[in-house]
């Protein structure tokens, strides 16, 4: 039998103004039956208090510490595919418009996603010893992997965060570093403007793709892989390649699914049908699914309750019986009348035969209040879950 | 808008042969309004079972860990507006009544404050490269402030604890120090004997306060301010010496407030219009009431209940609008029934707009075991206020 960790991103929500939150609210018969059958409470990702990153409060639910987060560079560059050995540096990229020296639009007119990855091959060069490698992922976005003689210093990136300032040059200690890099953002600047998709971008009045803006700089860590560290093997079903980078970084199988778009589209009939799957033959499989942190992030009380009632309706029941361990939870909390990410305690749902089943038979934020499991942390959800599986070694005899 | 840290000191109580605790039994629409309007819960001070002292209480609860406790002697003396850095040492002083080289009182027959005071300009000085800065607080209360060529060595003190026993000298590693230090208190000893002040009380059949009783050597600490750790300044409104000491040793600007004593008769409504006040100024206000811990220790359980209702009726009304986040709580529990601080998890509310409320609509401790806060520790309950102003920064991206 196997572990699923099923993570709706900022699940988390708040009573607002009279109105109940989205989980509490959404009809969820199959997330009910589950709360009926496991025990639920909350998650406080890395402390009371404390407000996360998405990619923070997975590595939190995969067991790691703060001190093994490489920032958001190397995670986000093995999503999209690229191989990074620890020491190699990573950052984030858009695809801009610079005009007479001033960077005009960050996103480049916000390009179909064929653009990026038309001028992608032009992106990866040397340079005085560095190696840049440019790939592409969505519309403007991209990530570019630094290889350098040693471990790569760090650098502070060139992204004005917005518009009508001059173009400038990222900042390193490492002199020779930032010399390179100049010399690579100089020539990248020249090949995509010289390039053929920006010359008919041109000539239909949109934006050029000319120019390169780097942000957050990471360095890939050394660290324990979830087998080391867990003693099981686990895949992880996610559409958004932050998602992906985090689960490759502690060496989860990322397994591809198609319609996996990590966004309100997604197919969650062909995730749930892809994790249970897995069940058979991974003891622990991860599956994210992204929109109900988006509608969050944008305010939309109705988007994020209707998204749950999906996930509840198309996903739930391919994989209730499928695993005998499941938790239930977010990343974090993003509350709909906030529009972001909040330090409220995640709810939590963990339900297994072994389990002792509390009262509480529904799953929102303020039933889990009553519930059995109180407060824990992120990291101590998987040893739970081992827990009920059998799978905790005994310490001592 | 601001975060209201409300510390009723020794707060905490049981219910002890059929009778309620004080808090549970008092009358505090106020505080049960705030209840409504919030979660409640415990902080456990620095870890279950634990019992601490004021001191480190308070430290935890501005979210500084034990490592940083300078011991009382700093804090006493910063309470008394001495100046101190990092390396310096100070004891806590008694005066007291040496005759024929036995302490015959500990406390000199408790004199009045205007004793002490007129004795101080005798106690500071300069002995072989030392300098011993006395400055008196209240009653037979003063401290002294160590400074030498380097860091100043332990001192082990010399109140024998009771009376009877014969005068000695405090002991250090630091020969010099420990020479200079008896010198200091022969002399201190001769100049007391011929004051005026004792003459008079001579004359009157009372006790000379011609001798110095040393304990509680701390030295100064270089710590993280309270600005540098939680990005946001802060005021402190207190009566007693040692809080102003440990605001004043975490960087909170101490306000002087006239009838502000410390005390059972301390000026409750002068203490609530200077926080509210504060409210306009600082991101954050820490207020402390004394005198519940003063009647816990006393045993006085009636003391205790009216001298709540006296803070609900009194105080509460003049901040429950002024702060947008309020936390009330205590630094420890003092039961009235054990007469001291116990390890008591101490009852705690915290209210604010974007809080989730529970369904308990008073606050007691045992109506805390209901509350959706659950139990945590003192150092989480401003992370969780700061959560609330979204004041914190987001790990991760």
């Amino acid at each position: 039998m196997a572990i699923l960790l099923l993570v709706l991103d900022g699940l988390g929500d708040i009573r607002w103004e009279g109105k109940p939150t989205p989980l509490e609210e959404a009809h969820t018969p199959h997330m009910d039956r589950l709360a009926e059958k496991g025990a639920v409470g909350f998650h406080t990702t890395i402390g009371r208090g404390k407000v996360v990153g998405s990619d923070v409060g997975h590595l939190a639910l995969f067991g790691y510490s703060l001190s093994h987060y490489p920032g958001r560079g190397p995670l986000e560059a093995l999503g999209a595919g690229l191989e990074l050995r620890p020491g190699e540096g990573a950052m984030r990229v858009n695809l801009a418009t610079v005009e007479g020296g001033k960077v005009v639009d960050r996103r480049a007119g916000r390009p179909p996603t064929e653009v990026g990855k038309a001028l992608e091959g032009l992106l990866t060069m040397e340079v005085d010893g560095f190696e840049f490698v440019y790939r592409h992922t969505t519309e403007h976005r991209g990530v570019l992997l630094i290889r350098g003689p040693g471990p790569v210093a760090e650098v502070e990136g060139n992204d004005p965060h917005r518009e009508g300032l001059p173009y400038t040059y990222p900042r390193s200690q490492d002199k020779a570093l930032e010399k390179a890099l100049r010399k690579y953002l100089e020539k990248a600047h020249r090949l995509l403007e010289g390039a053929e998709v920006n010359r008919e971008r041109a000539e239909r009045g949109l934006k050029k793709a000319n120019a390169l803006l780097l942000r957050g700089f990471g360095r890939m860590k050394e660290v324990e892989s979830f087998e080391e560290k867990h003693g099981i093997r686990g895949a992880a079903v996610a559409g958004g390649a932050l998602y992906k980078g985090v689960a490759r970084y502690v060496g989860l199988d990322v397994v591809e699914v198609e319609g996996a778009t990590g966004d309100k589209n997604t197919d969650l009939e062909a995730k749930g049908r892809a994790a249970a799957r897995l069940a058979g033959e991974y003891p622990f499989v991860f599956l994210h699914v992204k929109a109900t942190d988006s509608f969050g992030h944008d305010g939309d009380y109705e988007g994020k309750k209707a998204f749950i009632e999906k996930v509840d309706r198309e996903l739930m029941p391919l994989v209730e019986e499928a695993f005998s361990t499941i938790a239930l939870t977010g990343d974090h909390s993003t509350p709909w009348a906030l529009k972001g990410h909040s330090f409220h305690p995640v709810p939590l749902l963990i339900a297994s035969k072994p389990c002792r089943r509390d009262r509480v038979k529904v799953f929102h934020e303020y039933a889990c209040m009553e519930g059995g499991l109180g407060m824990m942390e992120a990291k101590d959800v998987l040893e739970v879950a081992k827990g009920l599986e059998g799978l905790q070694p005994k310490v001592g005899s």
